[in-house]
């Protein structure tokens, strides 16, 4: 586990491009005496869209943490702008959605003890039981909640009921194999990651691995994304891949992608947590 | 360029698979003193195809150069098998297709005039002029062959009589921008090489690049392949991949991505020369 | 996890290179009836070295399992070879070595449990008592074992005893902050494997990620090798790499880091219980 | 080749971290109506330097190419910036240096005709002849420089008084093979870039990939790197790999790596002609 830094704030923008806004943001913070710690900005020149990130200490900084965000408004409002504000250790609250295979679980559960992941998981729901015991294992509640074609607006119910109750901010599909409703979806914009096991938008849709194995790739891939009401198609958060060879088979395939799962699930939720994530459009923009 | 090695004989067999192969085919080539210097064979249990590739040196092998496909014949005739025997100093004669994007030929020429490819090039196709003077400054012929939709038939007619006078052995499709005709590519079954500029199956089609732009993807592709009737669906041979970034617009794809493509069909078309690849059905083994 | 295969067996084969080595063992296992589903041999023509490994169904072969050493042993005695048998449902006895890091020890634990690995886990030891608790959620007993520089032989010894006791095979160093004596190593030659948190022989030693910050690497790695009484140069099995930048600062790399170790470490331990692994001198053939 | 884009300007910015740095210089660009393209700063807390890229389009900017320095000038001079100032129009004259291998030449004469590379090369100069014809096919001038250990000092006087003749700004070492004094080093500082063939810091010195394969890794590199007086240990600008495994023969690691060197040497003068790169202590910051 990295060490532990001071608690820092964290201003996430996005405003349609227009000149000085480098420059208003930036004295804004030093006529605060704001420790800028990292600063990135980009402008996409065809979208004709500007996205910033900007944390700086607390400590000495020339504002107590609810006079900032009062501070900061009227910028944004000026110039048409969206904006976030986080502190570091707020503590935003997970829920883990899986169904009977683990690995994805496993992996994060094992950073969330290390302590490598900024959040809380209050909870993990599942439309199958098997995963229980190891939910349980590591002190986590599982809800299980089966879903048939007919149910599933009933399970959706009491998973939204749920959620609500829990307070969660964010949903991590851990190989959870259910489609969810738009209705669902809209509740959480850019707030549900997906891990999807192939390198999109190759390989949508179902079975991906046999589908990559009938075309005979030389590399295969995985894709966290968030979800939104197009199946595997919103803002591509991060991917990985890694080479394979004719000596696999299927099942040599699906072992070979369940680490690049896990590993690119778990970076993709890292950099969420982290408030690295900048959606626009379809894209995303990557703070790192 | 690798130190010359002596002579070398290479058998590429398929077939379906059944007990024995391995045995019968090493047992062939030590009863004849055969110095093997590599072998390797690959069984695909769900198709049930036995594919192997085996070199050995021809300097104190038991048969001359002449003997040895008679000899062999029977064993194939008696399984099924589909074969090809090779020397290593018979060099294909190899044609280089492009349009008006020169980096691929750039670097084939470079590794061709460097000695890395065994091969003869004896002339380059074009539909457009533009890079004829290049060819000329490597001392190779280069033909331009306009083409409209029109004027297709025609012009890959003349391309057919070139090749045929030029006794083409292989085609390199080098960034060459035209779609060729189904009757065209019947002639030269797994004998000719194209670059995709996608990690296929994505992005098929045209404008790769602005397509992975517009999709957000975090990593871009390149595909070399056998071409098929099927655009962009035949049998792949190499894939190679670049991560890119939010930062990344169009052009820098585009250039990213040229590096990935000669690297790619370079391989391919080593792979190819060396006698290293066996296709069957839609996918290919390579013998590396 | 993969579906369960049948069982098998496997041979690993290395002596000096000599004609009709191949022949012989297809010929060995056609007459029995033996169907072959994997096979690959390697000769490295510097060293004047051949390596084989071999493995077909036992369901239908023409011998009892305990009938297949004896009829093999003459071949190998003719012609100077090292070989060992292994059937695939026979489980290696693994002991995990960890000190107080846990990410590779979550890893291979998770694994475990969902079956990944062929093998049974019935201790994990460590010099630290921190890692306790996990051990003990996954119901694997924990012996933590104290040393000081004063008192290592009387650790190794304990440790030596408790390996003798559970009649352990193979030691895997997950994180494991100690030096072995020459003494220990000698025990288990070939069978201790270790992650080294460095792209070896770059930044062997101490604190290999200050080094690489320091350095001003573009690329981290990390290493999985046996483990020789040549600290950080035995046999390498497997090496991963991962991209960073000068935004990465030594708290980066080592998350980064941490994800290579595990998967690189997952990967050799995988590789060495499916029997794919065989040294010579000082390197491995890896027969994936 | 990428669309020509209008003017710009660039600033490459290097000072100890202070506050108010980021609004001092986005405030003097804003007054003056600067439209940033890109922008991109860079602290490092250990060493409490800042480094930052700025670069803006000089049509529609309030200031004439020759009056921006004099008008920035006052704020590096308060705060103790080092700074250079670079019009995107401006060629840099670049020197190639090589011995007998053509690969990394070739390239980089391949992406200069192509116009992949905002440079002026006016001269190709060798301690071998072999390399002349290649260059003048290209039209390039060659000059051939034979060196001993005994006539070293003279030969690098020439070159030298070439290459003041000539007014050149960069030199690449397209695989050179011998070493330069420091008195040479001194005379370009952070403007000779060097490809060396390994995975830096392993493997310095001499034939590397006879190292790698006596060491039996499993990947191989190739670094891009300022040179320094000392050998091998320079900033380093861009570092690549490739998979290898066993059945690769040093000749197969040469070839593999030759592709390696070519690429992340091409990346390297890239970046440096893009004034994307600042050195600092014994490292770089890549803004890209």
């Amino acid at each position: 586990m990295p060490e532990q830094p001071s608690p820092t704030a964290t201003l996430l923008l996005s405003c349609p491009d227009q000149k000085g806004l480098v420059a208003a943001v930036s004295a804004f913070l030093f006529e605060l005496d704001g420790n800028i710690i990292h600063a990135d900005q980009h402008t996409d020149q065809q979208e004709g869209a500007f996205l910033q990130r900007v944390e700086w200490e607390l400590n000495g900084f020339g504002l107590a943490r609810d006079e900032i965000a009062p501070a900061f408004a009227p910028l944004p409002e000026r110039v048409g702008m969206t904006w976030t504000l986080r502190f570091s250790d707020d503590h935003p609250r997970v829920a883990i959605f899986v169904s009977k295979q683990g690995h994805c679980m496993y992996d994060l559960l094992a950073r969330y003890e290390m302590g490598e992941l900024r959040c809380t998981i209050p909870v993990i729901i599942s439309n199958h039981p098997d995963l229980g015991p190891v939910a349980e294992a590591h002190g986590i509640p599982y809800h299980h909640l089966p879903v048939t074609p007919h149910s599933k607006p009933e399970q959706e119910a009491a998973i939204v009921e749920l959620l609500d109750e829990l307070d969660i901010d964010v949903i991590v599909l851990a190989r959870y194999m259910q489609i969810l409703s738009g209705d669902f979806v809209d509740r959480y914009p850019n707030r549900i990651i997906n891990i999807h096991h192939s390198f999109l938008p190759a390989f949508a849709g179902a079975r991906p691995y046999h589908q990559a194995h009938e075309r005979g790739v030389k590399i295969i891939g995985a894709t966290a994304h968030y979800v939104t009401e197009d199946l595997d198609s919103g803002p591509i958060i991060a991917q990985g891949v890694s080479p394979v060879s004719h000596r696999d088979s299927v099942p040599d395939l699906i072992q070979i992608g369940s680490d690049l799962e896990k590993t690119v699930l778990a970076k993709a939720v890292r950099l969420h947590l982290d408030d690295r994530v900048l959606s626009y459009g379809n894209r995303t923009v990557i703070f790192d």
